[in-house]
C-alpha cells in the first residue's frame, strides 16, 4: 500500500540525492576531482563496520552507520564549510540548525525525530558511537589527502599543527588505534613536505 | 597498536575508493553526469534503514546495510555490466568470481569470509535480507531514471516489458509495497513516453 508515510520516506531519499552534488575539499584517489558528501558518507559507513573493533568503547555498529549516513545531510542547505575556514564557522551552527529543521522533517514524524537526533548526537560527540563516528569523519579525509600527495593541504597552506590540533584529539577520543595511525600519517605528510 | 590486521583493513578501505570511479547508466538527479557505485551504494544503505519496515519479511537492518555497501565491490575489477546488456551477461559471473577472489581477500581472513559471504548471499537472493537488498538495488535506479525524465531508458531504447520483467518480480519478492510503487513508476514512465 502506497500511503503518505511511504511517500514521505521516498521524498527524503530523493532529497538526499543532493549529497551527490556537495563537493568537499578532499579529492577522490583515482580521478582529478573533489569527493562529494554521498561518497564520503559511503566511505564512513564502510569504515564503521570494518573498523568497529578499534573503537575505544564498544559501539552499536548499526547506530553508528545510520549516524554517519546522515551526518552531512544539513549541508544540502547549509553547504560544506571547509574545516580550516574560521570565518565560515562563525554562523555554521545557525545555518545547520535551519537546514536540519527543514530536511529531517521531510521524513514521517518518528523517523524525523530519530534521524535528527542521530545528527545531534554526532554533533555533540559524547556517546561511544558519536565519538567513534567523529573519529572516522576526521581520519577519512586525512587518509585520502595523504594518499593523494597532500594536494588539498598544500593548496590551502595547512600546517602540521593545524592538522594535529584539529584531528588528533577527536580521532584518539574515538579510537586510540586510529589516533596512532593518524599521528603516523601526519608525521609522514610532514616529512614528505605536504604540510607546512 | 597498528598491526597487520589494521593495515589490511585500511588497504581494503582504500581499494574501495575505486567504487567512486565506476560509473553506472543511471544519472544523478541534479547534475548531468552518471552516478557511480559509491553513490549508488550510499543510497541503498540509506534506503535499507529508512524503508526496512516495508520488507515482506522482517530483516536484520545492519546485515542488509553491510550487504548493500559491498554488493558492487567486484565491479572494481569486473566493471559495471548494464542490466539490459545480454552479451555482457555471458561472462559476468566468471569475471565477478575472479574479482571477488582478489578484493575480499584484502581483508583479514575472517572479515574476508564475512564480506564475501554477504556478496554471495546478495547474489543468491534467497534470505530475507538478500531479497530486500535486491529489491532496493532495482528500485533505486528505476526511481532516479524516472525522476530524470527517462534519459537512460530512452538512450538505450528500453521497453516497458524489459523494465517490468527485469524488475517487478525481484522488487515485489523483497517488498510488496515497493513492488506496487515500482509498477506505478513504470506506468507513469510509459504514459510520459520514457519507455517504448
Amino acid at each position: 500500500m502506497i500511503n503518505e508515510r511511504f511517500t514521505r520516506q521516498i521524498e527524503f531519499l530523493l532529497e538526499l540525492d543532493k549529497l551527490k552534488n556537495i563537493y568537499r575539499q578532499t579529492l577522490v584517489l583515482h580521478e582529478d576531482r573533489a569527493e562529494n558528501d554521498a561518497e564520503h558518507s559511503f566511505h564512513l559507513a564502510l569504515m564503521a563496520c570494518i573498523l568497529a573493533e578499534h573503537a575505544n568503547e564498544p559501539v552499536d555498529v548499526l547506530h553508528t552507520m545510520k549516524m554517519v549516513l546522515v551526518h552531512d545531510v544539513v549541508e544540502i542547505d547549509a553547504g560544506d564549510t571547509y574545516c580550516y575556514d574560521t570565518k565560515g564557522y562563525e554562523d555554521k551552527a545557525e545555518r545547520e540548525q535551519k537546514a536540519a529543521d527543514r530536511l529531517y522533517a521531510l521524513l514521517p514524524e518518528e523517523q524525523a525525530a530519530e534521524y535528527r537526533a542521530l545528527w545531534e548526537e554526532f554533533e555533540a560527540g559524547e556517546t561511544a558511537e558519536a565519538k567513534f563516528a567523529n573519529a572516522l569523519d576526521r581520519i577519512q579525509p586525512m587518509l585520502l589527502n595523504y594518499k593523494k600527495g597532500g594536494i588539498s593541504w598544500m593548496k590551502h597552506g595547512i600546517t602540521e599543527a593545524q592538522v594535529t590540533n584539529r584531528n588528533i584529539p577527536t580521532v584518539t577520543r574515538g579510537s586510540e588505534t586510529i589516533g596512532a595511525f593518524a599521528q603516523e600519517i601526519i608525521a609522514a605528510a610532514k616529512d614528505a613536505g605536504m604540510l607546512l
